[in-house]
C-alpha cells in the first residue's frame, strides 16, 4: 500500500506530454527532485500546510514594486546559481553578480566626471578606472549604467522620490577610462517585513547586504555584465544575504581629509577614493564557453 | 570560477543557524533539491523569470474561495505523495485519497437513509454498505462525513450557493451500517483559467477528475480516514489530473429501471444502487506504522 509513495513520481511523469520538448525536460525534472526533497525530509501534512501558506503569502505580497519571490530565490542562493549557470566568463574577465531589485532603467547620460550623487547623503567618493578588453585594450564607446543606494543605504525609489538619484550612464572615450563621484554606499537590508524576512529570522539569518555599486556595462562585441564593487570595509561582506559577493569585486576605498581633490574640487568633508578596473570578455570567448 | 555553481548550495546551506532543528533540516533538504534541479536542466534566465511570474500569478490568484498552490500541489502529485507519506494504513484497511478543495465543515446531520441531495441535478442513487473494524467487527457511532458534487459535476459552492447542497453527516448504529440517497456524481475540471491551468495545458494534460464522492470517517479509537468512491464506469479513472484514483475505491454503480427502491420507495426515472464496506484501521495498529 506504501508503494505509491514511491510509484507517484514517475506516474506523474508519465502522465505529460508536452507540445514543447524543453518544457517537458524541465518540468520532469522538476517533479523528481520536488517529489525527492518531500521523501527525503518526510514532509508532513502541517509542514505542507505552511508552504502553501507560506506561498500565496509570498505572491500575496508581490506588488509593482516588490517582488517577493525574486527575493525568495535571492536569499536561497538560486539567484547566483543561475547566473553562474548562465554567464561562464573566461579567465580574467569582471565577475558578474545578482541584478538585485533597484535597477531603473533609462539614468540619464552624464559627462565623464560628473557628480551623479549630488545633494545625495553620504561621504564622497571619486571613482575611476579604465574598461578593457581581455588583451588590456582599451574599449571606447562603452557604457556604465550605474546606480547605488545613498550613505545610508536607501535607494532613491525607497525614499519614494519619483526623480533618480545616484543614477547616470557615462560613456568611455578612446583611452577607455571612466571616472565620476558619488557616494561610499552604506549596507542595507533587504525588505524584511515579508514571508521571506520571516524565513530568513527563522533560519537564524539577517537581511543584510555589504554597500555595494551596481554596474551594467556594455560594449560593442563584447559581453555585457551585470555586477557590483563592494568596499573592503563593509560589514556584511562575509554573509551577504543573497550571496552576492565575490573576491574578485571587493575594493579598497582609500579615505582622505577635506582638501583639494584629484580632479581638482575642493571638499570640505573627508571623501574617498576607489580604483576598479573592468575587463570585459570578446562575445566570441564567451560563445565558446556555453556548452563547457 | 564557475565552481561557485558547487559551491553555492553548501554555503547557503551553511549560512542557516535555524533555532528549530526541523525547519534546519527541511530548509537544508530542500535548498540541495532545488539547486540540484537547477543545476540537472541548466535553467535559462528566462525560463527562472517565467518561473518567478507563474509562482508570483499563482498567488494573487488565490483568494478565499480559491488555492491555486494546492491546486498545484495536487496536480504535480505532491498532495497524494504527502498524503502516502502521512498515512500509511494496515493491510485491509479503506484507502485514503485526496481531499479537495470543496469539503465544507458542519454538514447537517441527517437520519440514516435520507436523501441527502434533494432538488440536486443527477441521476438518484442509493449509497449502502458497513463500517467495521480491521477485524471485521461493526462499529456503532462511526460518522460518515459525505459531499459530492451533482450529476453535472458541480459543488453547492460553485453554484454560489449559500445553503448546503448534498452534503450531510450520518452516524452508525448498532449493525455498522449506512445507507442514504444522494446522486451518481458526474467527472468535472479543476479550475483551468489560471496559472495552473495552463501548465496543465502546456503539459498536454486535461484538467478533469473523475466522478467521485466523498467521505471522511470518524470512529473511537479508529484512524479518521479522508476518501472518496469512484463509479467503476467514469471517464478519466486512469487520469484523474490530481492522482487521486486507488483500486480500492472503484465501484460498480448497478443502473436500475424506474420502479419501487430497496428502500420501498418509487422512482419514476432511472436509479443506481452503489454498495462499499469501509473498514477502519484501529489507531493503535497505525501507530505501529508511523515510523516503517
Ligand atoms: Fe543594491
Ligand atoms: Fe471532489
Amino acid at each position: 500500500m506504501t508503494s505509491r509513495e514511491f510509484t507517484i513520481t514517475q506516474e506523474a511523469i508519465d502522465r505529460m506530454t508536452p507540445k514543447d520538448e524543453r518544457f517537458g525536460q524541465v518540468m520532469t525534472s522538476l517533479i523528481r527532485h520536488l517529489h525527492d526533497f518531500i521523501r527525503d525530509v518526510q514532509l508532513t501534512e502541517e509542514e505542507w500546510m505552511t508552504a502553501i501558506q507560506f506561498l500565496t503569502k509570498a505572491g500575496q505580497t508581490c506588488t509593482d514594486k516588490r517582488q517577493e519571490f525574486i527575493l525568495l530565490s535571492d536569499t536561497l542562493g538560486v539567484s547566483i546559481l543561475v547566473d553562474a549557470i548562465n554567464n561562464r566568463l573566461p579567465e580574467g574577465a569582471t565577475e558578474q553578480t545578482v541584478l538585485g531589485p533597484y535597477y531603473w532603467e533609462g539614468a540619464p547620460h552624464k559627462p565623464m566626471g560628473a557628480n551623479i550623487a549630488e545633494g545625495i547623503v553620504g561621504e564622497p567618493c571619486l571613482y575611476s578606472g579604465i574598461v578593457t578588453s581581455l588583451d588590456g585594450k582599451p574599449i571606447e564607446g562603452a557604457t556604465l549604467d550605474i546606480w547605488s543606494g545613498d550613505g545610508e543605504g536607501n535607494y532613491d525609489m525607497q525614499l519614494g522620490s519619483d526623480e533618480m538619484r545616484a543614477r547616470a550612464v557615462l560613456t568611455t572615450g578612446k583611452d577607455g577610462k571612466f571616472w565620476f563621484w558619488s557616494v561610499k554606499p552604506s549596507f542595507y537590508p533587504v525588505p524584511s517585513d515579508g514571508p521571506v524576512g520571516a524565513m530568513l529570522d527563522a533560519m537564524g539569518r539577517h537581511p543584510n547586504r555589504p554597500g555595494h555599486m551596481h554596474f551594467i556595462l556594455r560594449a560593442p562585441g563584447h559581453k555585457t555584465i551585470v555586477t557590483h564593487i563592494f568596499p573592503s570595509d563593509s560589514p556584511y561582506l562575509d554573509t551577504d544575504t543573497v550571496f552576492g559577493v565575490k573576491d574578485g569585486l571587493i575594493v579598497d576605498y582609500i579615505r582622505h581629509e577635506p582638501g583639494t581633490t584629484p580632479t581638482g574640487d575642493t571638499k570640505t568633508v573627508p571623501y574617498h577614493t576607489c580604483h576598479y578596473d573592468f575587463q570585459l570578455a570578446p562575445v566570441s570567448d564567451v560563445e565558446k564557453l556555453k556548452s563547457a
